[in-house]
């Protein structure tokens, strides 16, 4: 395809995805396809010839849309929002179209740089803590997803330890701790790393916050020293996947500080709501005590898959856990020690510029418009929790600081089994109606909806024909 | 930024990259950066306010650019090659601008069943076993690298031992096989999944032809075995990162299957090139004895980064390795075990809607398009290794069947030491000239220079220029 041809091509593209979330509301939010059935249209051979690419964009929209379930809908609740907004897919054609590899500094020395500056940036955004920042001794990476970042996090904390795992491999016990509702991407970790999952601690919660109950973990930890094993990292999670619910960061890191183990904060979904001043409360703790922290541009901060920041407040393990440098890949700016080389903090060798939508989206929308969009989703997440509160039919979990809701309808004569079905038969019919997408969650063996408000696309006649239609459901 | 801006300022970028294609000769290809000289035009803070997308352009050409290495760029000969054409940019447009998320099949069934397809159809390219194919026993998957899915493999590997590592982490001494020219990323995958680089074995090779020596395999297997330690995985090359040699698969697979031990095969680079049916004998005895198989698209074949290609012959013990099913992602789908969850497939849990680029790719180019440009970038290798052949002032290594071409210049009155230092006075000469970039390797202690052929812009008067400079600068 000549630059021409792209020219071409490309404009149509744009316009194809312009007129998509132009008329997005047209879609039923979740696809209606029956397993295989998209399969079952496109064919069963590669093409020996060429096409044109209004080819591929005829079966896209034939065949394909009606196997997409549509995340950037404004009747899309569900699991956590995942923004793709026009900025950031500006960025990230941006990196496709310069077609670079930052694996190393010397392979393109913008990619590294630029990264290192939109993630001190950010630490200065969310008021993370200045050693967080890469002139510091910690720094921070872009990562595809939280659980990489777990990975990453994981591996250095095993090197921390002093066993050096990375030159010996795992060799003792080691444990790793978290509670019930940490995201299953920490005993993944665990299993990855050579851990197992037979060696994931699951600390008790307190019943009203759902938070890890400090003093547990440190009986957890004494009675796994006391074992022999070695205590090599715990997971505090800044907003739960199941709820928000936030860990107390500051006690279980007093903790970790006394006992010497790794404290990795996971606030994929949380953490960027710090932009905004008066939601700084969520990240107590992270600047006295973590260790390595994480938090996803790519699901409510305006920036599209995968972008998921990681920062450390010591690189040193997780390079000395990470690195290997072939003779391929030796070059003078390495050797000089000058550079970063953020193949050392990644676990592929090879990296897009991904800065580049971060970038695009923080110029775009500004720290002001940052602040406005989370306050703005926040806004009309605790309207609709105000909604269900006073409604004798719902019941709703306390507490709910964030954009996400979790609640259930309330069937006081039904055993919590039958409770629990026929909130999941008023899921289905909701969600096979079209028009809005909403998850479920468990907590106590009770069956709760969620609700996450998130997109830029959402807005309070969403919201309320949400609520409208969820009331006549139940 | 609502649709119609989208619009306006997706066609400017639009026009900004197809500008930069068709301009792309007036850069230097490699970079001229200093370290710390980009990140210090960017502002040391973040924007307050937002700004138009007119100043993130302006600041790409005027700061960036400056820092960038143009892999796209036909005088790039460096490392391999990293293609990034027009359908691929599209179709990675086209999976922004949806910003689906397929970690399961019900997030968007067609983001699954696309990339189930794509990947049948790469098999039935690639002249692959059908036993690869998700509707046997085996099944493909699109990871962002090489190394990933190195590590996955490594992941089934071990699960495969009997030993459930998953379930109770690392308890005895697990080795892994490599041989000095193996990718850097399988001791990565070694140190990552716990095993450690201490138990990696180097694998002689055959002096001559650079591959691994498979009677020595059996031998250090069999010692391994003898001390107590649990060989798990073999990791044959076809098409090294240094000099393409191609490991005797079919004779390391008979002593894998006689052993019990899991062959992976890393076509990182070379397994593409399968398309030209005279170049599958590279893959001989991968049909016969592969229990995981890599190749990269992004590489040569055209489909921009991350695209790497990850077959099983059995996918069992990988998802029995990295499936944990937590409740807000549990779905009827799932549980009917009619659909594929691809997040088991893989080390992050979301996932982007990749195989969108590589669709349109094969259906762009077609299977006689992609067989033109392997064949096209072939041939220019073959016809420069001729041209150094000839040239009594250069030594060629052979062999160079695909479009790598590893040659030193000789300077026959020096000790190998100082002839090194000159060569890489040679290379920086050459890259600091801005019209070409070639990287080097190092085999038994000499310095040879690397010329990869592999970019669509790369002519033959580009190969031509590059080796008349390279004469004159020796």
């Amino acid at each position: 395809m000549s630059p021409e041809e792209f020219r071409r091509w490309g404009k149509q593209v744009v316009d194809w995805i312009a007129d998509y979330r132009a008329g997005i509301e047209s879609f039923p939010v979740r696809s209606r396809v029956a397993p295989g059935e998209v399969r079952a249209k496109l064919p069963e051979r590669p093409p020996e010839r060429g096409e044109g690419f209004d080819a591929v964009l005829r079966d896209l929209d034939e065949i394909l849309l009606p196997g997409v379930t549509h995340w950037q809908h404004p009747g899309f609740f569900a699991y956590f929002p995942s923004n793709a907004t026009g900025p950031s897919i500006l960025g990230d054609l941006l990196s496709s179209g310069l077609g670079v590899q930052g694996m190393v500094w010397a392979t393109s020395p913008a990619c590294t740089e630029l990264e290192t500056v939109v993630l001190d940036w950010l630490v200065e955004l969310l008021g993370l803590p200045p050693h967080f920042r890469t002139d510091a001794a910690g720094g921070g990476v872009i990562q595809d997803s939280a659980s990489s970042a777990a990975l990453v996090a994981c591996l250095a904390a095993l090197q921390r330890t002093g066993e050096d795992v990375a030159r010996r491999g795992i060799t003792r016990r080691h444990t790793l701790y978290v509670s019930a509702h940490t995201h299953s991407s920490l005993e993944r970790a665990a299993r990855l790393a050579g851990i197992g999952a037979d060696n994931v601690r699951v600390v008790d919660t307190d019943p009203d916050t759902l938070g890890m109950d400090a003093g547990h973990l440190d009986e957890l930890i004494a009675a796994d020293l006391a074992s022999g094993a070695v205590p090599t990292m715990v997971c505090a999670t800044i907003g739960t996947t199941s709820t928000t619910a936030i860990d107390p960061v500051r006690e279980i890191g007093e903790v970790c500080r006394e006992r010497g183990v790794w404290l990795h904060v996971d606030a994929a979904y949380a953490g960027v709501a710090a932009v905004c001043p008066e939601l700084r409360w969520i990240n107590d703790g992270v600047a006295e005590f973590a260790d390595s922290y994480c938090t996803n541009p790519h699901k409510w901060l305006l920036t599209n898959f995968d972008c998921s920041a990681l920062w450390l407040a010591d690189r040193a393990p997780m390079i000395e856990a990470l690195s290997i440098l072939p003779e391929y890949l030796r070059n003078a700016a390495s050797e000089s020690g000058e550079v970063i080389d953020y193949r050392d903090w990644q676990v592929p060798l090879g990296r897009r510029f991904r800065s580049l939508k971060l970038w695009s989206v923080l110029r775009w929308y500004g720290a002001e418009g940052l602040r406005e969009h989370i306050r703005g989703t926040v806004a009309l997440a605790q309207e609709f929790a105000g909604w269900v509160r006073d409604d004798p039919d719902f019941a709703l979990l306390e507490p709910h600081p964030l954009a996400l809701v979790c609640f259930w309808p309330r069937y006081p004569d039904l055993p919590v089994e039958e409770a629990n079905a026929r909130t999941h038969r008023v899921l289905d019919a909701l969600n096979d109606s079209g028009d809005l997408f909403l998850t479920h969650t468990k907590i106590d063996g009770r069956t709760l909806l969620r609700l996450a408000v998130g997109s830029p696309a959402t807005e309070r006649r969403h919201v309320e024909a949400a609520w409208d239609q969820i009331r006549r459901a139940v």
